[in-house]
This record gives C-alpha cells, structure tokens and sequence, in this order.
C-alpha cells in the first residue's frame, strides 16, 4: 500500500519473485468506468471503490487458500482496508512504502505512461491514513534494501513475547502455545544462576516445539511482529523499572509492554505516562490464578489504552478462564492503574477469605473435630458456600504426612507480599472502611511475632477449660455471613476508587471476571454478577439482606462464644461490628466530634442544621 | 574576636565609642609572664592563658551589671569563649572579623609596634576555631562599614521568628512572649482575605508589646538574630514546601528552620535533606496541646540535628509543659522525621482513646444514663483510670443547651486530618499490628456514611428490646484493659520504627514529655515512663499484667454482651481480639501457609525443622 507513485508495482513485483508466490497489481482489477474517470483526471468516491476492493478481497481469499500473494493497491483509508483483508485479517500483513510529498512528485513527473495525473498526488496525501498495523518502509532506500527488509519483518512469526520466566511466566507460555498462539519467550542470563532458562524450558514441553527462546533481548524484540507484544512477568517493584529501561531501546512506536505483575496501581500509573511520552503502550494487568490457573486459564484484569487493550484481547481472552457462558474471564477493565487496583482489592479479598477459614478451622478443631473431621466439615458447607478457597482447604485438611496430618506440622507466621498491606493503605488513603481486610492484613502480622506470643503466652497462661458452645451449621452461617461482609468492603473499595479516579468501573463485569480463573471464584461471586446490574450496593440487595438477617444471629452466638472461651476469631468479629457499625443509624461519632471542637476547636455540624455551618463551643466553661 | 593583626582594637574603640560604652583591649589584661613569653616568640598554651582569661570573664560581669562594654580578644578556641562568656552566655554577642591569611599578612608587616612577631600569625589560623554563634565580618570593608554593619546586627533584637498566626502558631507566640522572649511574628498578606493579620494580633495582647509584626517575609527574616530561629506554624503538605521556597532567599548558613505542623514524616525526612544540602538546619517537631496546649505550655517532640536543637532547645523547652518534677515535656527526640514519626503515633494513641470514650458513653446510655449521669460515671472513672480525654468528655456531656444536653445535638460524623491514616499506613508498611488505630480511623470513616447507615438501618431495622446486662464497674474494668492493649500497639509502632530506621528513640523519655501539656496525658502515661526504664515491652510488666488478667473478664462481659444486643463496639472488641492473638502460643497462620503453599507454591516452613528450609507439598493430589 501507499500512495500513487511511491513504487508500489515495482516493489511488489520484485517482493512476488524473491518469496515465489503470484503478483497482483490492484489496479489491473478496475471496472472501465473507474479507469475512465481517473483518466479524465476525476478522483474515485468511495463508491467508486467499493466493487473494486471487494473484488480484490475475493482475490486474496481464494489464493490464501492455496499459498499466498502479493496485492499492491493504495488502500488509502482504513475502511478500505477493512473492505480489502475482510474474513481475512489475521493472515493479512500490510506493508507500507512511505515517502514525502516532494519525493514522490519528483519521480511521478518521470513517469510519462502512467494514468494518473500528477496533479491528484496532494490530493492522495490528504487522504491517506496512517495503517497502525503495517510495516512501514522509506522508499529512499534501493529496492534491494526495501525487498531485503520486507523479508526480514514478514519472516518474524511471533506474535506475542513473554518476558520472564518464573512459575506464573512458565505457564503463561504453556498456555498460550497449548492456544496456538507463536511466542517468544525471554529469560535473563545469570551466570551460574540463570542460565539457558528459556531454552531449556522450551525443551521440557512439546507444545513449545513452535516457540523461540531467548536470553539476549535484542534478539527476543526483533523476534516479534510489529506492534510488539510483551508481556512481563518479572518481580513486581523497582524490577519492573529495570526492565522497561532495558526494553526501551530495542521497541517501535506502538509497541505494547504488558505488566502481569502485582505492580502498585500508582507505580503502574507512573509507568504509564513515562511510557506514552516514549510513544509505547502500557497495559498494567492483574493475572489471578497461581501457577495451575496461568496454566489453564486465569482470571485477567487488563487496563489502560482501550484501543492498546484491543490488541492484545485476542491473546488475553483466549488463554483467559472461561464463566459459566464461555465469555473469557478477561476484560477491558478501564484506564491507566485500574486494572492493578481491582486486583490489589481482589487480594484483599483473598486475604480475608483466607483469614475467615483459618479460624473456621480453629473452631472446628476447639469443638474437637480431628483434621480428618474438619475436612469432611468443609466439604458439608460446599452446598451454601462454595468457594475455590475452601475447596482446597478440605485437600489441606485430609492430607497425611504419614499417621499424622500434614497442616499440623506447619509453623504459623503468615506470609504476606505487599497487596494486601497495599490494600489496606488505599483504604486509609480513599476514606473507606476496609476493617476486614486490616483485619487479615495485622493477623498475618500478629502470626509473624511468634516469639513474643509464646512469651506472652507463658505470661498470662489462661487455661480453656469450658466447652464451646456452638454447632456447626452456626458456624457455617458466621463464615457466609462474614464472607457477604468482606465482598461488600472490597467492592466498596472499588467503588470508591472508580469515583474518585473517574474509571467509571463496572462492577458486574469486575465480579464476571472473578467468577473462574482466580483465587476467590465462589457462587457468592456468581450472584454478585447479577446483584451488581441492580445495585452498586450490595447490602441492598433483598436476597442478600435476607441471608444477613437469617445468618446474623450465629454470628454473634458463634463470636460471643469464641470471646468468652478465649478463642481469637478477628475477622468474624470485625464482621459483625462493621455490619452493626453501618446500620447504625446514630453513630457514637457525635462525641468524638465533641472532644475535637473541646481540644483543637476543629468545630462540629448539628443535627438541627442542614446549613452545614461549622459550630464551635466553649465546653469547659460552665 | 580574631586573629592577631585582624584589627580588633581599631574597630574595638571605634564601635565604643558609636555605642557610647567602655572599651577594652584584652591584651591590657595580660600578666607580665605572658608579655615576655609573647616578646620572645614563644605562643602561648592554654595554662598561660586560663587566668587571664578568667579575668577578662570577670570583667565582662562587672560591666554587664552597668552598662556593657567593648572588650576585645582574639578567643581563638571555643573553649576559650566558654570561659569568657562563662555565667553570661545569654548577654554576650561574639563579632568575629575575618580575612585570609595574605590579607592579615599584608598588615602585619605595616605593623612595627606590635608585640607579637607576624611568623606566629599562621599558628594563630591554625589554631582558631571558627564560632557558630558569631556576626562575621569582612575586613576587607572600610572601619566605616564594619561599624555599620555590626550595629546593624546588634540592634537585632529578635531571638526567635514564628511564622504562620493560625490558632497554633498564635497561641505559641504569645507563650513565648510570656516567657520573656523576644519574638517576630509573621503572617502572609492575602488581598481582603488576611491583612496585618501580625499587626492586628500585637495589638491585641499587651504581652506582645516587645514582638515585632510583619507581613513582609524579607523584613520578617531580616529582623533576626543570626543564626535565625524560624518555627513554621502552617498547615501541613505542599504549604510548607512553599513557605520553605519563600523563605531559602533571604536565609543565612546554618540558619534554623522548625516545622511545629503534623507533617508526614517521610516529608520530613525529604526536606530535611534538601535543607542540608542548601546549609539550612531543619528540625521537625510534633506539638501537642491544642489552642489552650501551645498557650499554657505542650508537649512538643523536635527531632533532626542535635547541634541544631541545642540552639532552640533554651525557646521550646521554656514553653513547653512541665512533667511532674519540673522537668520540660520537650525532649530531643531522634533524627531527622523521627518527631513528626512519634507526634503522628500520638495522634494514633489519641484516635483510640477517644474512641473508647465514645464507645464507653455509649454503653453508658444504652445501660440508661442521662448525659448528667454519664458524666457523672466517667467523674468517677477518674480514680482509676484518669486522663485530660477523660476529663474533656465528662465536661462534654455535663453541657447544656436550653433544657437538653448539647451533646445529643452534634451531627454524628466524626472529621479526620491525616495523622490517623497516617498511622493506619505506618502499620500496614512497617509490619506492626495496630489493629485499634485502624480500627479508630476505620469507625470515623464508617461515621461519615450517614446517609448509607441511614438507608440501611432501615433496611435491616433490627430491634433492640433486650436490656444490656453489664455494670458500670465492668465498663470501667473494659475501657482500662483497652487503653493497655492501645499504649502497647502504638509504643510497639514506635519502637519497631526507630529499629527500622536506626532511631534509638527513648521510649520512656518519649512517654515522659507526653505526661503533661499533650491530649493523650494521663496517670497511665505517667506509670509508663517507668514501666519503658525496664521493658520496651509494656505487656512483660508485672503490675500492667495484672492488670489485664483482673480486667479481662469484664472485658469479655462487656463485649460479648454488646455483641449480642447489637451495640457497635469496634475498639473494645478489637482489643480484646488482639489480647487473645498476641498470647497464643500456637496461631492459625498455619492454615493460611498451607493455602499460600497451595495456590501460589509460596511454600512453608515446619514446626519441626529448625533450619528455615522453605517446603512445598502438591497439596491436591491425595
């Protein structure tokens, strides 16, 4: 493609012969009356031109069939070319031979035999839009060089490259190859550390006999087609920096950088605007699923340039998990950074969710329940609340490590990588009473000073001597109870942040994503996909409300027993607090305004005032 | 001051006589043994010199009692100056007149009576000592010139400059006025909005009769003795950058800046750099008081250089509060960001206890009091657990509008400014559990949804008809065994601060300057200034440990009762919860590292493998 005169014929002559398939030159295809109207010196209209494209469509269908070929034609705009690659756009490479205005009218005054006025040029160059997806090449350069570098691009298969190899990036490659996608995949050379990872894992699996590895990263980006597609899955931090410096130099204007990692959504942000001022694409997504679910389909986040993300939405959506309807659990989720909050909230979640089967578990075990007994406990309460996360948990709970259970042998200081402590941050920063999520957060940490709790322990030495008070279906509907709680918060969060950032965030398709693929798919998220296209509120949704109400009074039986039985259950208390905190139509903040406006005279609002005017008291003087 | 051969006693004389005061020449003091020692070319050492300078002392004093005098000396040693000026630090002004070696050389030469042969005049460079305190002066300036200039220095009155007149920034110059210093005062100049906001204030109280008022920035800092003392009273963020930028022009090396407003830390630390770079001191102080506070005298918690605090130390610790020994609530707290570090944990602290207040009173009126009787509980509450929130709520609810308590007529949304999410982040990135705070933030942000907690309050409309089953004395028991819990989280933030950030903070120091002038003082505060002598761990005191186990089943009582009749008590609970956690021996975090392990091959480690090797099982496949 190009404009008349930028050398199109000569080109794709000599492009035909060098890969030894058919020549067509476009404008063989004309019907009389078009090559008429261009000889009278009139410009074609778009209806003109509709025939005669759709006539070179079916040309290039029926000789892909068979092998390929070379078309030359203008193809000016892009709804032409539409119209030329339609049914066949994957398999269409475009190249455009570019040239400036003067270049080109300088060799079309030599060209004596050619219909085309040289006067309608100016008039080609106006039209002329820029093809996104095309391999440009400048017409300065001799068609052996032009032909040469044709070569070169058209010769790159790979579609999409994969930078970093660790679990997640492993999988990821599986996946997309099992999805016949051509990769390149790309892992660092460390001596003696890393050394020929790409290429050893490229031999470890068959269904990567079609991929190409490296560990020179010029080598892995001329690998790869224009746009280019990498997707990194480094270390989230300071890493990430490191290896888009390193990218930098080697990358096209247009190319896509895919952070897959678990990048702080103001980082991601940052990188963003650095990158677009380079001309690049960012796309910060949130990849959910651990190793077995980048494997088989995990639940994907992406965000930022709607018209980047449509570029990759093929390779995302096909390797994402499917819901319940086949739709990909992967969607355009909205701009720069969101996609890397919603999953930093999704990790909240988790943590939650996690926390809460802790200390069901701990409860089942204070009732007398062996591993063996909470295990099949789990796997009674899958009926009303099944989850991901407690499917695994009833695994946890049934594996022996010879006569005894392996779970009891674990030594308990959580872990924990920065989305969670992230999450907890954003909620103090936005105003929003995530409790649940600091709740898990500070009990991972509370589980980290192990030394000082078995101090202590022998310290304060409190014997549990009364039984615990509860049945199991009590505590069943404290754990659905607790859980409701938790999505509530965590899409608050969500909610909040898309108003704040203007995101403009849709809720039911958040929780559409979640439903497969990821660590907190459960039925709960199935409904919240239908309860958010009614509400943003999900504590006014009347099934749920209905269940809060029938479930409210284990909670507290289940909550106050642990309490007097001395038995820590942090997150099904905060969970009943936080409910009974934002349905209380009275807070106790009135007081605490009270002290405010005593001590610092930071004044308070009244009740019978709804001027919003500040009052100030003198409360000691009376 | 000044090398031999700088020209002291001309200026000496001609500045006498400007000012109209006694001159004298300190080598007139010299005994005889020195004079011959000098004559033959020997330097004097510090033995020959003791007396005579003792005399030249004691001369000062004499004439200070008068009048003053000119008396010059080359006081080339600091230690020397301490002698000199031993008993009258306050009193005396030190003019240093400077030149290079060549300049004074030059003179020397010219000088055929002198005494002293020029070959000792490079000993004399090598010996001096430069002043930190002095007004330097270039002699390369004509005598007429010095004169000015020195007089122009020494009609500086002002010791120390406050910049920002807000509620604070007033309340502090008017203490420091009252305390006898002499003071500038500045306020910005904003059309209409703030006009001779200093000029109005001095007028207004007649202990601002010496204090200097301006809306000129130059003329402000000009007004200063050197080096300037500048304490910013502004609000907090990019305003204090600003005003920084304002005020960097018309500085002088080692000039002071002291920022008194909550600050980020982190900022703090950031401007505390730049500073230094620039040659400017910058100390960050937390101020704690309120209006009444910063006028009568609060708790204030400078940190950076301490070269740097011991020049403003003689200002802050004069107006600081009073501990009960008489000892000033203003201590030298760390380096750089650590007060702003400490000041934002007492707010943390501060949120807390103010809201268990509100969480006692509102036990208080469900049990059925009025707010007189309320009142009257916490009156009594004094015996045992006293405190300035304590006694601000008391009066809080004994006051009346009309025939009814004002307190019932306060908008119940509590407003926050920082310092408590500031805190809540500090948690979440240091590691440390302080689950109260992020619970008292968390329940002042639940507050502000009033319009939400309106909705669903009648939504779920819940009927509380069941009478609370709990005595004021279990209360009372609660609230203290609370307030432990709250002093252990946030010393326990500070404390894994200053480890992280190599700030060697004193926590018993830091409890001691909180013990008076500052919100969160109380009889517990004072317990802990020796409990922190012995421990930096509060819950390994015996007599705090028996407390917690006396308090702990009315603790239990109070809560689960709350729980069960739907009364929201987030701080209770959660102090409760976090008891419970950080005494157990044997956590439920083993649960979420089998999860970890599972999902994401985070691995774990054994309870019975000391060596910290990470383990990964294939957990599903049974």
């Amino acid at each position: 493609m190009g404009v008349s005169g930028c050398g199109k014929s000569t080109i794709g002559n000599l492009l035909a012969k060098e890969l030894n398939i058919p020549f067509f030159d476009g404008d063989d295809f004309h019907p009389e009356s078009n090559i008429k109207k261009m000889s009278n010196g009139q410009a074609l209209n778009d209806d003109d031109r509709q025939g005669w494209l759709e006539t070179l469509n079916n040309l290039a269908k029926k000789q892909i069939k068979n092998n390929s070929c070379v078309i030359v034609c203008s193809a000016l705009k892009q709804k032409y070319r539409d119209t030329l690659s339609f049914g066949i756009k994957n398999q269409t490479k475009w190249i455009h031979l570019t040239g400036t205005f003067d270049q080109i009218y300088k060799r079309m005054q030599n060209r004596a035999n050619h219909f085309m006025p040289s006067a309608l040029l100016k008039t080609q160059f106006e039209t002329l839009e820029n093809p996104e997806n095309a391999i440009s090449i400048d017409i300065s350069l001799t068609p052996e060089q032009i032909i040469k570098k044709i070569k070169q691009n058209i010769m790159k298969t790979s579609e999409f490259g994969l930078f970093g190899l660790g679990v997640m990036g492993k999988s990821l490659c599986r996946n997309l190859a099992n999805n016949g996608f051509k990769i390149s995949m790309f892992n660092r050379h460390v001596n003696e550390v890393e050394v020929d990872v790409a290429k050893n894992f490229k031999a470890q699996y068959p269904e990567l006999s079609q991929a190409e590895a490296f560990d020179d990263i010029s080598e892995f980006v001329n690998s790869l087609q224009q746009p280019r597609r990498i997707m990194l899955m480094v270390n989230a931090g300071k890493t990430i920096d490191y290896v888009i410096e390193d990218l930098l130099p080697h990358l096209s204007e247009n190319d896509i950088i895919i952070d897959g990692g678990n990048s702080n959504y103001k980082k991601t942000k940052e990188r963003y605007d650095y990158l677009k001022s380079k001309g690049i694409h960012f796309i910060g997504t949130g990849v959910s699923g651990g190793e077995e679910g980048a494997l088989k389909g995990p639940s994907i986040m992406p965000s930022g340039d709607k018209e980047a993300y449509n570029k990759v939405a093929p390779f995302l959506e096909t390797i994402a998990a499917k819901d319940k309807n086949g739709l990909p659990c992967c969607t355009y989720v909205g701009p720069k950074g969101s996609g890397q909050f919603i999953k930093m909230v999704h990790n909240g979640v988790e943590y939650v969710e996690m926390q809460l089967l802790a200390e069901v578990t701990t409860i089942l075990e204070t009732l007398g329940q062996n591993p063996d007994e909470i295990s099949q406990t789990l796997e009674s309460f899958k009926n009303d609340a099944s989850s991901y996360l407690l499917e695994i948990t009833t695994d946890i709970f049934k594996k022996k490590e010879g006569d005894d259970w392996l779970v009891k042998k674990i030594l308990d200081k959580a872990g924990n990588k920065g989305t969670g402590n992230w999450t907890t941050i954003a909620s103090a920063e936005l105003g929003v009473p995530s409790t649940l999520i600091s709740s898990a957060l500070f009990s991972r940490y509370i589980s980290f000073y192990k030394e000082e709790r078995l101090q202590l322990n022998s310290i304060f030495n409190f014997e549990n001597t009364s039984k615990l008070s509860v049945t199991t279906n009590e505590v069943l509907e404290a754990y659905q109870f607790a859980r409701i709680v938790n999505h509530y918060q965590g899409f608050k969060l969500i909610a909040e942040a898309s108003e704040k950032f203007q995101w403009n965030l849709n809720l039911s398709e958040i929780a559409r994503i979640w439903t497969n693929g990821c660590i907190i798919r459960s039925t709960l998220m199935e409904e919240l996909v239908s309860v958010f296209k009614e509400t943003t509120n999900i504590l006014t949704n009347k099934e749920l409300v209905n269940k809060l109400k029938k479930f409210k009074p284990s909670t507290k039986k289940v909550v106050s027993e642990c309490l007097l039985k001395d038995l820590t259950t942090p997150a099904l208390s905060e969970a009943i607090q936080f409910f009974n905190g934002i349905t209380t139509a009275y807070a106790s903040a009135n007081v605490i305004q009270a002290q405010r406006d005593y001590f610092g005279a930071h004044t308070y609002l009244r009740l019978d005032d709804d001027s919003a005017t500040p009052h100030h008291t003198n409360w000691n003087l009376n």
